[in-house]
Parts: C-alpha cells; structure tokens; sequence
C-alpha cells in the first residue's frame, strides 16, 4: 500500500461504524466504482463541508442559516421541541410527528464530562422561549441520566415563564416484546398505563 | 434535510458495511470534526481518486505503474503469486509471509456471474510465466468453489511450462476450534495431517 491508500484508509477507519479492515473494503469498493460512486461521493463531501452550516437560530445543520425549519412559515412557531443532538431533530423530522419548531442543545448536561450549561445552547433557548411568543415547550430529551437531568434543569429555568413544559412518554417500544425490556421500562410502562 | 446532506448520506449508505442510518450517523460525526477529519478524508480521497490505478503488470493499485512490488528489486520474481483480488494481496503483504511478485486475476471463473477466462488477467498471466523465468507459481485462491474450478483451470494451462504449481493449504484456521468448523475443513485438515 501506498501514502495516499495508507492515509485514506486511516480516516476511514476513524468514521463510526468502521475499522481497520472495513476501511480497507471501502477503499477497494471506492477504487472499484470510481465514476459511479468515488467520483460523486467526492463531490458531495466537497459540497457538504463548504455549504452546510449551524442555523445560528436553532442549531440545526443546513446550507441555510437560519434553516429551512426556521424560516417556514407552516411551521408551528408556537410549540418549542428541544433535542440533544442534530441526529434527533433529523428522527423526529422523519417520524413527522411534529410540526412545530426545534431547538437543538447540542449535548446534555454532565458532571462526568464536564459539560455546563453554559456549553450547551441554552441561553439562546431561554432568549427565544422569552421573545417568540412560545406557549410549549417539549423536552424531546433521552431518557437517559444525563438527558433526564438537563430536562430537570430546563423545566426549572422556564417555570416562570407561564408556559406548558412536556416531555416524551417512557413505556414500551412500538413492536418491543416485554421479557426484553429492562426494569426501568417496565415500570414506568406499567406506571403510566391507561 | 437538504441536498448536499441528503446526497452524501444517501452515496455514503452505498458503501460496504454502512446502511442509511450508519450513513447518518458518519455524516454528523464529519459535521462535528470537519477539521480534524472530514477536511483531511475528502484531500485523502482526492488524492486517491487521482493518483492510485491499477499495476498494469501485476494488477496491483499504487501510484506507480508499475507498481512498488513489480519493480522492488529485492523480491523474488522465480516465485509468483496468483490471488483474486487485491484484497488477498493486501492480506499476504500485511503477514509478510512472501516476498516473491503477485498477480491479480480481478475475479474467479463463475458460470453463475458469467466470468469466463477472458474476463480475467489470465493472458498476462501465462505470458508472464513465459516471459519471466518463473520457478512456481503459487495459486493463493480462495476455498470456494469459484476458486478452486479457476486454480484448476490455471495449473491445466501451466501444466505444459514445466515449473511448480502449489497451492495453499487446508485445514484448521489457527486458533479455530474444532466444533465450529464445517465437515469440509475437519476433513482436509484430517487428510492432510501429518
């Protein structure tokens, strides 16, 4: 192998989802479909990296900013969905189950890590929540510790507000079978039953 | 989501191992170390899509033609070893264990695929051994059923040149235990003990 095969299959294998030796079948694949794969694929990574951008509005990722979600006018300016991640706002968006706005926290609240609030976005949340004219707030966070916590530390920071503050249901998965299920799940399921 | 993200998520999802949601996924970890690695990854393709091709001697991929191997001075060009892909070559080379030439086939025969002869590098092959003062020929060719039919194929073509013909041999994979292999391995690797 070569420098430029050596180096290519090295960030390959730094992308999740891939190692050593599934960066060595990408590159051979790569190698193998140039003009109908290597070629197209080059370009649109140029295209990303130049023209996708944070919406400095939301924290959505887009080639506008602010974003597409941000300036369309259809869109329920009234219910505030918060999310940890990008990758979130993305599900949801795919799930069309909402049709309202987002605000993208780019993390969670962690001793562990070291993240603060002020790392996240969250003066921009308190700033749009206050100007906006927002009558929810959803808590799309993960039900894990630290997106329990950061929705804990939210709910707090907007209880003055005089606005609707929800979060996600926890119970079963849609198609989830009951023996695979951990304790926690269960329970909350079982407590939330009707 | 918008065009570029959309279409480099949908290219990336072509890729060996990634579906669409792994697709996703690298897109945002590019996102997120656009310095550190998407900026370096798409040079690296670059580069590669630029400057690698295919050994016309040997049918390695290198930015020589012919390629570091073919004109290394050092290895033993009386020993030549027949793989199917460059893949195997790559995995020859990373277990050192030889240090004579190579040729790439680029394929096995298969009526099923409809891979004849001349769809392979089978002519360079036998004007190679021809040409080059070969001693053996090493058919490094896959166990399958493919592979074995395109070895048997070239040593019937060889037959005549009178030099060695080897082939790899079968048996327990090392570290293999005995209850995971099939009848096929138990059994050669019981014939050919020794």
């Amino acid at each position: 192998m070569q420098n430029a095969l050596d180096r290519l299959t090295h960030l390959l294998g730094k992308l999740p989802g891939l190692g050593p030796r599934s960066a060595r079948r990408v590159v051979l694949h790569l190698l193998k479909k140039k003009e109908s794969l290597f070629l197209p694929l080059i370009e649109a990574m140029h295209d990303t990296a130049a023209m996708v951008k944070t919406c400095s509005h939301c924290g959505n990722l887009s080639v506008m900013d602010p974003c597409e979600i941000c300036t369309d006018a259809r869109r329920d300016g009234a219910v505030l969905c918060v999310v940890e991640d990008v990758a979130d706002l993305w599900a949801l968006e795919r799930s069309h189950v909402f049709r309202g706005r987002y605000h993208v926290l780019g993390g969670t609240l962690s001793a562990l890590d070291g993240i603060r609030p002020e790392d996240l976005r969250l003066a921009s949340l308190l700033q749009r929540v206050a100007c906006e004219n927002v009558q929810e707030v959803i808590l799309a966070l993960g039900a894990t510790l630290e997106g329990q916590t950061t929705a804990h530390y939210i709910a707090e920071k907007l209880q003055a507000e005089g606005i609707a503050i929800t979060r996600l249901a926890h119970g079963l998965p849609v198609g989830g079978e009951l023996d695979y299920m951990d304790d926690g799940t269960l329970k909350a399921a079982f407590q939330a039953r009707k």
